[in-house]
């Protein structure tokens, strides 16, 4: 069913008050289409439709939502259904929870939470930020290797609701020692009496707690899991990351990445519309500045030829071309080596074939742009003193802006600093100059100016 | 263990003829290490490697290798070899396998195909591209309603190792109709003997054969599964396509966002460095002659205003940083505003509340640049009527770039056109245009010249 059809629905079922077949609607719809459901109602409705769901339901509902909407839903629900939320959801979505709440909130929701969960909420929010422990979720099905097939599918069974996912199922020791991994597939095929030793994979990709959240997220794409462990330092599985929670990571850094390299100042994660205006200025106003205090310098450049402008102002005609070009061939260059840099497609060890090809490349495309500019040149002013010198500052334009978005993010990488600052507004600038100084050294010699 | 370790364990293996240990270690290796022993490996190595794995590993590693390695590869392997391959992998890797290769390459694969995986092949070959077919697999579990638990487990026992995924089992009719998906973690915690239309989910969510693949992935990212079924015009389940496809889609789309964002006609799926020279120079050189001739009309206003700058030269200084600035603010703004859509974050039917909300941050912004710019030109140049005209051009510059920044994309995407296309090169071109016309205005007017 269309997401426009449930909507319509819901508000069909509730205007002629069809209460109980509402409720058997609802529970059919799923959790991800809630928040748009929920959107559409206003409160009442809202916290009407949320006391429909069953308990699973209502906390599957609730992971969904979007951050306020959980804020306004708690501050609806009575103690007990915040303790119902607690005791469904995984930790991991509990910690996302609390880390996203106004402490009022955090206060209560805790308040509502069990002892032991609420030791383990604790303990992940002392993860670092951004590391594999705070992505982690803690149930998961863990196996004894001397467990045989038959007991192990009567342990998933016991456990199974209780845990994030049984697609991958781990094998400890008795101290949590990590021995291995067992997909269900394999378990699925395996003879009722075999062991769990004789089946597991010894070889287990892993993560380590204090692991970087981006580098996670690398291990998936490369593994293809649905699921990796994640172990401290003494190889003790304390929890398991699934790939749903990486992929929701893969999009904001990504996310990230775009903002950096568009001179944005990156912030927590809220969507565009829910960002405030003084917090968009915030992030935008830093780069702006360090960018127009360092575009004077071109300016400063261009004093310094006033007599050749006053000679021949023409050539100021030229300079925006000059200056967009540069800036656009700077971006090209800087983007791929940047998001090659991100991918590890390349590496900084790959810096001299990558400054070789942009070379020949910049050499292509400088001739190609000088020759359609000679063109048009000598079709509107007929001068090919001009066409000679805007056609060898393109050339030297390209050249340059492509070797600084080549060299720039790779030293940047080499240096540990992000390669994403090194992107087209700071090359732009830094190329601006340069071609305006070639530009106006070639004009004065070819001009005796 | 460590990549390193591992292909130092293996060229020492080789290098002593320890060629029964070192069967018996790649066994144990992950596929997706693969690529990276190979890489370090010279041909003969290389052959003889993969001539010691098992049939099932052999085919696991092929597919984890880049298309070039393939190529070289199978030019290795005998008919046999070949045969093996193709009847061990998926099918979603055979027809990516054929996508890529020359076509005496495929010749020789096709030829080595069994007829029923050959037919196969070329349906799926015939999914127009970019679509939810060609990404699809053919192999998975399908259940009938009738079965009992029991029953299913045995059928997925059978058919278990043939399938790319048990995580998700498909229901459907004698005649391929899909009625409803069982998650395995149901079928593991349910009775023996219940039957599977008790307890599978009807409330399916699917996809077309000719659904966009970038819609598939955004249903990924929605409802948290690991595969999605996907169906014809008759609602009948042809295939399913698993999380690790979606997530090479993400990237690859990602990629060419990032591309196209940055003035780059997106090209196929290669790294930058095997990508040849010419390719490279190909894919940049449109767009920068575009911005070029755009960039003229820039120039054309300049010139318009040749009097003025004779009289004034000093004004030609800050066309480098009012032109920076506001290719910097444009770029900001339709960034967010690309990426927004992109994540349906934002909707064309926002465009007024993001219209609003720019213009107040370029209120804030431009005032807050003008402010700074004015500081410094008092002191350098002590000229007020200088600083009123660059300040009062900064504010237009800024509030014009957000909004172009703001508008374009969402009317690209109204338009039914790639709101990438507006990103910041061609809105630098435009609101440097403006900007300097508003500068020559403005000073104009202040200095009656």
């Amino acid at each position: 069913m269309e997401l426009e059809e449930i909507i319509e629905t819901v508000s069909n079922l509730i205007e002629n008050k069809k209460i109980k077949d509402l409720r058997e609607f609802l529970e059919n719809i799923n959790s991800a289409d809630f928040p748009s459901i929920l959107e559409n109602a206003d409160e009442d409705k809202t916290i009407m439709i949320y006391r429909l769901l069953s308990k699973e339901k209502a906390a599957e509902v609730f992971v969904e939502l979007e951050h306020d909407d959980q804020e306004r839903l708690i501050n609806c629900l009575t103690d007990t259904e915040i303790k119902n939320v607690m005791n469904e959801i995984y930790m991991d979505d509990a910690v996302d929870l609390i880390e996203e709440m106004p402490s009022n909130v955090v206060k209560r929701i805790l308040a509502n939470t069990n002892a032991t969960n609420r030791k383990v909420i604790n303990e992940l929010l002392n993860y670092p930020d951004d590391t594999a422990g705070t992505l982690m979720t803690t149930e998961f099905i863990d196996l004894k290797e001397n467990m045989t097939v038959d007991e192990a599918f009567k342990f998933i069974r016991r456990k199974g609701l209780k845990t994030e996912t049984v697609y991958n199922c781990y094998v400890v020791t008795i101290d949590r020692k990590l021995l291995g991994i067992v997909d269900i597939k394999d378990l699925l095929v395996a003879e009722r009496n075999e062991l769990i030793k004789d089946i597991m994979d010894t070889n287990v990709v892993k993560v380590n707690t204090l692991d970087d959240q981006e580098d996670v997220t690398k291990m998936f794409d490369k593994y293809n899991y649905v699921a990796l462990p994640v172990v401290d330092k003494e190889n003790r599985l304390v929890g398991i990351i699934t790939i749903d929670d990486a992929i929701d990571v893969i999009q904001e850094e990504t996310l990230e990445d775009f903002e950096k390299m568009a001179a944005i100042t990156p912030d927590d994660g809220d969507t565009y519309l829910k960002t405030s205006v003084f917090k968009h200025a915030k992030s935008r106003i830093i780069w702006l500045l360090i960018l127009m205090i360092s575009a004077m310098l071109t300016g400063e450049v261009i004093e310094n030829f006033e007599a050749a402008i006053s000679t021949l102002p023409l050539l100021v005609a030229f300079i925006p071309m000059i200056m967009d070009t540069g800036g656009n061939c700077g971006s090209q260059t800087s983007t791929l080596i940047i998001r090659g840099l991100a991918m590890e497609e390349l590496s900084t060890k790959d810096i001299f074939r990558a400054i070789w090809k942009e070379i020949r490349v910049a050499i292509i495309v400088g001739i190609v742009l000088a020759i359609a500019n000679s063109i048009r040149i000598m079709l509107q002013y007929n001068d090919l003193k001009i066409a000679i010198v805007v056609g060898i500052t393109l050339i030297c334009t390209v050249i340059m802006a492509k070797l600084l978005g080549c060299i720039l993010p790779m030293v940047a990488k080499k240096l540990k600093l992000d390669p994403a600052i090194m992107a087209a507004p700071l090359i732009t600038t830094i190329v601006d100059t340069l071609s305006v100084l070639v530009f106006f050294n070639i004009a004065t010699f070819v001009f005796h100016i």
